[in-house]
């Protein structure tokens, strides 16, 4: 049967702060900038969600789009409207970066995709700038 | 020389139904739910067509466009306006999903790319649902 | 108080024909073109819906953007994955095209808004192709 | 002299909550839902900045853009990566929904217009709602 | 009869320069900066052309779109692939900046309307920048 | 270290001629059609920029993306507002197709990439057409 890629994007918008407690407030505010401002910010964030597998044929699905959505918006709800610094257990004593929150959503999604297998998520931060992982 | 893939991006609009008929009706609702709906619906699709190949000296063209227009706009041309499970006959028989649709439509440019090789094919149902299939 | 719009967009996909009974099936065909396709086609529908009004010192709202969805939402619910031709009651013996649909969905909406005053709604069809409507 | 109108679109990522120190917590909680999150969430905002005037002879230009683009970017750097509830003299005891933030941008905006006249503000909070301020 | 707008989007390309002959060689480059540079550049315009008229109670239509497209195809074929500073005849010692070009856009568009009326034109320059005229 | 892909896009504006001195002008135009128009054309490039590597721990990046987008942004700096024909000394005797262009980017920013390594780059050359290159 045809392996096929399906893909999901959901949004989220939250609050964050780039900021490492192992290094001095002078260190943070040259190595991160205004992404160090100390009253944070925040982005809308926009999250692809792929899987592939071979096309059931009694569904020609790979996966169901409906349980697809419901997955990634199970564990992003975690994140919608919130502070990714302060208020999600999954991501304690993660620095918010985009390249350790998309690793921390695979790390999430990953055991919860029923069908198929997640091969991919695209983490947009800002129209201009996104992020890639493939759970190596 | 340099391999380089090249895309270039069509749409077309089409009305199609989620309906197997080797399942009951209570069972198709259940598995499809509103894409089963009776009296059809449908989507703008957009199809991302990929040619990768080395660049040939004489043009800088991994493939010229226009001819990966044409081939692409001929082959949509039998879905455009249509109704994808009643219209098309190189489409009888098969459960219109996104998933299917992207490996017939494979099946039917593969063989009239002029030049370069078809690499990839990315099929958007919705601007939040995408489908992609490199012909395994 | 300042007067602000405030818009929501929400989605829909739904298949139609345009086709007018008191033309021959020549004229119909003449007329319509491809989008007289006998067995239907489809389109994902976007729809903007903009209310005017002073801004609610409490709230900071002109209208609650959750209470403009839901309105939005319950009201596209009707054509969303249907027939705009067969299966709309509030469609029937309207010729469905991009026109005569937003005017209906004005019709709908009007009376439903909670707050503020309806003053625009923007239909697109396709990327390529909108309507915008006032009440006029 | 025809009237143009000239649009520069800018952008900028900020925190927020929604909460209106006059209520109690439980009325916060229920007015504004997830906006009130305690710990604050963020957009990234997207802001059109719309000035109408004849067309100078000269330079074939309404208004340069790239002054239009130095007086709004000098705006909108007091929001770019910072908290609206905390961080912006300009915002202080604004309850910094979109639409007292847009009223608040156009009061900043239109005495910086060197030429032209600010006629419309569009600024969206995400891809699916914006407001619009015309100074009324 | 509702007084509905109906837009059409079309795009070209084109190369063009700003530049004043009646200016010094010093105060083009000051005033247009890059925009002034000798050897051309160029964009991808985007045009939206808008139509306002009652809707015709037989098609449904105010105007029929194709019709809207041919008319504006062939109007920007003078301009697509094209140098506007040297290619076309109707924008002859036209300085080509985007206020100008919509404003001369319009003259050749407005008699060409075969229904409705030409109530406004929306010409993209870049994704961040655009002109509105509605013929003032 | 997970292994992650950030990507930044940066654009820029050119105009540019497809003509090979190798062909008679009637070749010229049968192979390039309307790209080999006399007096250029031009577009709005995008250029996105993916650098793959392991997420450092002290700042939760990959690669600092002010300076991803300072690096693009220097390169591009020679293209923007330029002819790509006549100002770009690194494009000197190049057909600047979008494949041959893509190529050449490649070799200017690989070396220039500070941390992590230059996996893709992608450079639309319109909303319908884009190009891809690995380095391969």
């Amino acid at each position: 049967m045809p392996l096929v890629k399906v893909t999901r994007r959901v949004h989220f918008c939250a609050a964050h702060r780039l900021h490492n407690p192992a290094l001095s407030d002078d260190e943070n505010r040259r190595v991160f900038g205004l992404c160090n401002s100390p009253n944070w910010h925040g982005h809308n964030y926009e999250l692809g969600v792929t899987v592939e597998g071979e096309i059931d044929p009694t569904t020609g699905y790979v996966i169901d789009l409906k349980v697809l959505r419901e997955v990634a918006e199970s564990v992003i709800g975690d994140l919608d409207h919130r502070n990714l610094n302060l208020d999600v257990p999954w991501l304690e004593g993660v620095l918010p970066s985009t390249e350790n929150l998309v690793v921390k959503l695979w790390e999430r999604l990953a055991p919860r995709i029923p069908a198929g297998q997640l091969v991919r998520l695209v983490l947009w931060e800002t129209p201009r700038n996104y992020v890639e992982y493939s759970g190596g």
